[in-house]
């Protein structure tokens, strides 16, 4: 708590970076949208988030809020939101057992029931629920070897002691979610395609304001930003190997260029990898390259990228490191219980592990987890101001149109006009100007004056 | 024809960087799938569109070809196409009036009636049969005052002489068209929403290895080859305007910045204008900047982007260009009747307009046209192969499904795993290697170890 | 002291990336050239500086150190060579009475003298004995009103109550002195041109592996570390201004137009100003631009760069620091006496200042000193390596030669023999591999096989 | 002639962009300082040098002119300049023979003798003068097997014919050269150290504007020029190597990597080459990569850098091209002479290779000679200005001087403020503002306000 102040102090630098939720407050603010509404959050407690979080609070809801990652809060952040603005469930360093009790605790509204709508970021909350919902039928933690798994259904299981329809009431109460990454959205796409899903849902992540500006532009802040502060290393000269060429990938793979690394990417999509060609970048395996790189970044959503064979074939002192959402894309377990391994940690977030038989050592950041939001503080607030917007935008949707009947069981996109208005909150604070169609122009491709400007099909 | 060597020089070379269409007469020439296919191209008659006819021809189709701007042409390609392989009606500095003879002479097989298929790039040939068959209820070249139109109706008047149900034999003989370009896909689907599209038609502007590859890398290679060649300017430190921000603007954009120019953009769409600002350029209107910069250049596929008053305002010898399809992007026809008005042609493609109160005057491109194919040779054989092979599966798909009735009268684009294919075709030229998925990954993110690897709406 | 272990694991880290110390220490290291040699360093006490420490020592030489900036010192990196390997008068947020004591401390072997030898990085251990030197002919701490000074006057006054001719015989011994900076470099030909240095003295800066290195891609790594570190602001979309385009400047405007940024340059030098312009970037004079910029950074080595009322009419929270060797380029003394401004410490080396009429308010990073050491860890240590490589050498050129007479009271470069030297140490770690001239070649022209291989002048 | 008034069209163009020459027509044309000299110069007849001959003569000089490249000539230009203000002796794709019967015509300037001033580019004049004068001791061509030279000596003795003290007389009336190559100064700087050098000579070449501005950006803006006229292939994604990463390595290195290359650097010297490693290139031989890099371009001022042998180890279609000032870069004899090698002339300066083995072949442009001349129209006008304000510059120093005995028979430099001189003509036409020293700072910094700015070490 003794940090709320300068929490607060760096909130207020915030909010002049994030012009776009600054706007909602002083659009929305004034009639209360959300009055009544409460609102879970399940995502990064950074000062970012705190601006959103007071965004919602102005707009009249009621928050609570924890953290998407074990490491990635920013402790005077939540101390500001707790002392000033909403409950908060989150702290840099939880363990695993933590981590699933501060989003059991986020989600649990008291006697009333749950949120009303959630925001997420990763899933976690979405999918607490989701598993309570099966488990009130059948809750047996045993029924799983996945070790965090475990936690969640022994969390979920203690949580129905006190209420065994916790989970259902939780479920009728909710009127949507908006989820805002890659790895979340893919999940519940496959819950539509399953039927599984139990509630409507808005894919923020894929507003062209989010994927095309977060995932790029924040990555190619924040990689850069967590390997300085993680290891100071010189970046220049080095050999660096970036795993995906997605939008996260693209990010990555262009802030070590523009640093002075030389790149080389993989990929299993040969559209991506020729894109990466086009760049100037070699596209091969990570088998023939492991030997030769400096820095190894993965940026894939998949798992078992990075594999401790992997590691032990690489010089002494190559970075390895994630930024994709989960922590599986590195071979965490594979390096821990490897024989005689050694881990020497220079400071919270940065390893060194030593193998027995050479010396050598690799340095792995934040234990696998993103490293930006781990070994730094996750995106800037600017580009964190657009994909917010979209959060909030989502939430006024999904709660303006909770009796409509408009939004079913599935996952949906925010249509264009409602992208390039996020877009065009964020043009003032960089001195833009925008040219305007003639109504001749207009009328000669077919486009409104006031947009939108683009088909949906369009790739920016 | 005293060409023709040098262009056959050239095709052996040009063959070597389009590793995607000689990989389809590898695969597809020895089953011959156009055996009895007529097909009419109307696309810039370049040394690379050359081997794509060779190509369609490999496959045992019949060719017919014109180009689809009067100052595309590469004579020595046309040359070495008419002895070898095609009719052929092109060539460089054609007058609009032999424009639409030629493209009436490409459509025209004889008595049989038209082509099976059409390769349509800006959609010319296309238009030619739409206002035939409507011309053949009324032709009436004065039922317009725009002179070029007045040519079309004229031209399809005097053919319909000869066969007054031409144009609706041609229609119905038809198997479909294939369209590359944004323009050109544009009035396509425009006409599917008024209901008048006379025959299916494939998107293949949208493919991801058309529209952000050619439109993108393609001009990046060929604005500066254009201005170069045109001017000899030097790029590094001029300030230049791009119109638009859409694929070929970032391509020019990139250009421009990579040479040592500092880039202004102008934008209607606020996300593009955000995209812009996110790469260190600056976003303003035309007026704020016409009387500081050296050089500009149009991209918006829209019509009256500068005007004779832009220009007037200009410092002395700045260059204007267009590098969208069609030439209205610049204000021509306000140029050449402004009064007093001087042209001064440098050299070919390459005018100096001087105004008579300033005696200050302003480099005009090509006319006004696509510079790039005026001025230079178009974009290289490398990235024309990645659309080129678009087009061949595209009419291939036409051709093979045209008793199938899968396809109606709509557009269509190639399903994904297409588009990754033709990326796929082009990666080992550039020695790239691919990773593979394994079965456990694969499973893990629910994608096929083969592909497609991304959603449809995955922007890349 | 508690943090030596913490910096004892970074300098292991660091001596990895550090090849050309540790080759030192390898080809010197058995001969122990320094035996007897005393050498007393004033250079920002960073794990950088310690890894040269501890090869000064591998040498033989004993040692004395203290930092040259109040708050460039890594206290983990202290602690570790107090407690391993040498004397440490050293701590992060000095002020500048405890500075100037620290560096009378590492300059005092107690009674037989001085140190043999000095490390230098901006000239105030040499700054202290010149002044010292005099001062013992008058010492008036009155004779100066410029605030710092007469804190120096205070303590060579004081110290003169022990030894009133300490300094002649500091002088009396040393050797001479290696200076680093560009700054200290211009106080050293000063002198020469005056006639009064004391002492020979080797220019280390203008190696080129040390100014065209440490000073261009060195900035260019840690303006932005810095920036991030303070402030966390998205530099992508900002207007950057860099004040100054000098090896310095270079690296600083290529970092901020890397990350995103549209970046201004001011310069006096129409030269430089030239070499800005061919890279894309503006060329304005700070009066242009200081209400539109978003960051401010100077770089000149002048002094009254920013002023108060420049900062006056900046935009809220523009920010604004200085990487220059001295505080003095950016006019802290008129803010901090502004009328009613006010100080809101956002963290440690982050300062908010508000003026009174307009409440907008100035971020100041390091209260403008160094920035990329007050606000992130300076220099990362591969480029390190060759600045301080350079510095090994001239230190055992010096020490050899003590008693040839080859070096007099002038300012010397090191020969560029040593300086390829000094290059070709780094190239293995990055992978390289140089070509050899065959002996024909050599002989066509006219350089040696094993080099030079340029002339004096060559810029590189 | 016929090309005359084209020529005069773009020599209207030039002007424009060519402020440095036209600032000198303003300021000294008015007192005719060069009334009564006679210049003879030996540089590549283009467009920017018909601007500087005009300069000369605007100023009162007489002109004699021819090429210094076989190839580089461009006729439009010759022929506007012989039409309208000099005698010039150069066409596009002369034979060697022509090429030095061109030569020694520029300057015999009839029965007074020769030139007063000689302008050089590679020291060809120089050259022939000193060769003259040796050979009136004793002619003899056959005393070389080299080829070149034989016509060079026979040139000579025919010439001695009509007055066999011709190039002594020469010798006695000339007052100096200006030369403006890296190749032609070290020839001047051997000839100093030999003490052969007949007249004094001003290194136009090291002069900042010229080294780092021509050399480095000329570069980078005529490599992708001349490779894209030569043979229109994409430069992104292909792998190109540069031997040398002097400043027209770095260059030519720059341009491929912006236009999306992987790019590969050969360098003997351990600086250049851990710049390179800096921006992200790799460093390996030329034998590591012959046989997978796309695209070679040397630049290194030495012989037998690509031989046939490597050549041959190439892939299908390589492009092999030189840029440096002599064609012995690339061994063209080896690969004339090589057995039953296939030359195929796709156009002029633009030539397929084939060997017979292995049906592969190589592409060479212009023959190896300077491709960007060659193949294009070499640099661009704006940085020719400043490269040839400095010869215009150097001229005046010579004759001005002419009987003050200041210049010797040595090798000189233009002092910096001339050169920051020519730095300061060419920003008002990229719209550039200068910042200006108060008398405090330049107290301060002991630099004078009107300059010069830098030490004679300086590098920028």
């Amino acid at each position: 708590m003794s940090q709320a102040d300068f929490g607060r102090l760096e909130l207020e630098l915030a909010e002049v970076e994030m012009p776009g939720l600054i706007s909602c407050r002083t659009e929305f603010g004034p009639s209360q949208p959300f009055k009544g509404a409460r609102i879970t959050g399940s995502l990064h407690m950074t000062i970012q988030t705190a601006v959103l979080i007071e965004t919602l609070t102005a707009l009249g809801a009621e928050v609570r809020w924890c953290s998407c990652n074990i490491f990635s809060t920013q402790d005077h952040a939540a101390a500001a939101i707790a002392r000033d603005s909403a409950a908060v469930f989150a702290w840099k360093g939880e363990t695993l057992q933590e981590y699933w009790w501060c989003t059991e605790r986020a989600l649990d509204w008291g006697p009333g029931g749950g949120p009303d709508l959630i925001v997420d970021d990763g899933g976690d909350a979405t999918l607490l629920i989701h598993e309570g919902v099966k488990a009130e039928e059948e809750p047996d933690p045993a029924s799983t070897d996945n070790a965090e798994f475990q936690i969640v259904l022994t969390i979920i299981r203690d949580g129905l002691k006190g209420d065994p329809k916790k989970y259902h009431k939780m479920k009728e109460r909710l009127v949507g979610v908006s989820e805002e990454t890659t790895t979340g959205v893919k999940r519940l796409y496959q819950m539509q395609a399953n039927g599984t899903l139990l509630f409507p849902a808005i894919n923020v992540n894929d507003s062209v304001t989010k994927s095309k500006f977060d995932n790029l532009y924040g990555c190619r802040h924040s990689l850069p930003d967590g390997l300085m502060r993680a290891t100071d290393v010189m970046i220049a000269g080095k050999v660096a190997v970036i795993c995906g060429y997605g939008d996260v990938g693209k990010g990555c793979a262009a802030a070590m260029k523009q640093a002075g690394a030389r790149v080389i990417v993989t990929e299993i999509d040969p559209i991506c990898a020729l894109q990466a060609l086009m760049e100037g970048l070699q596209v091969l395996t990570l088998e023939d390259v492991v030997s030769e790189a400096d820095i190894f970044c993965t940026t894939t959503g998949n798992k078992d990228i990075i594999m401790v064979d992997h590691m032990r074939k690489m010089k002494n002192n190559a970075i390895v490191c994630n930024i994709g959402h989960f922590d599986n894309e590195i071979d965490m377990h594979g390096l821990e219980t490897f024989p005689g391994v050694k881990r020497i940690t220079i400071k919270p977030q940065t390893d060194r592990w030593v193998f027995p038989d050479t010396k050598s050592g690799v340095i792995v950041l934040a234990e696998g987890r993103l490293m930006n939001l781990g070994c730094a503080t996750g995106h800037p607030s600017f580009v964190m101001s657009c994909s917010f917007t979209n959060q909030v935008i989502a939430q006024l949707e999904l709660w303006n149109e909770r009796s409509s009947g408009k939004y079913e069981k599935k996952v949906y996109v925010l249509p264009k006009h409602l992208d390039e208005k996020v877009a065009a909150l964020h043009l003032g604070k960089l001195g833009a100007k925008l040219t305007k169609l003639t109504k001749d122009q207009s009328d000669y491709i077919s486009i409104p004056v006031e947009g939108p400007y683009k088909p949906a099909h369009y790739r920016y």
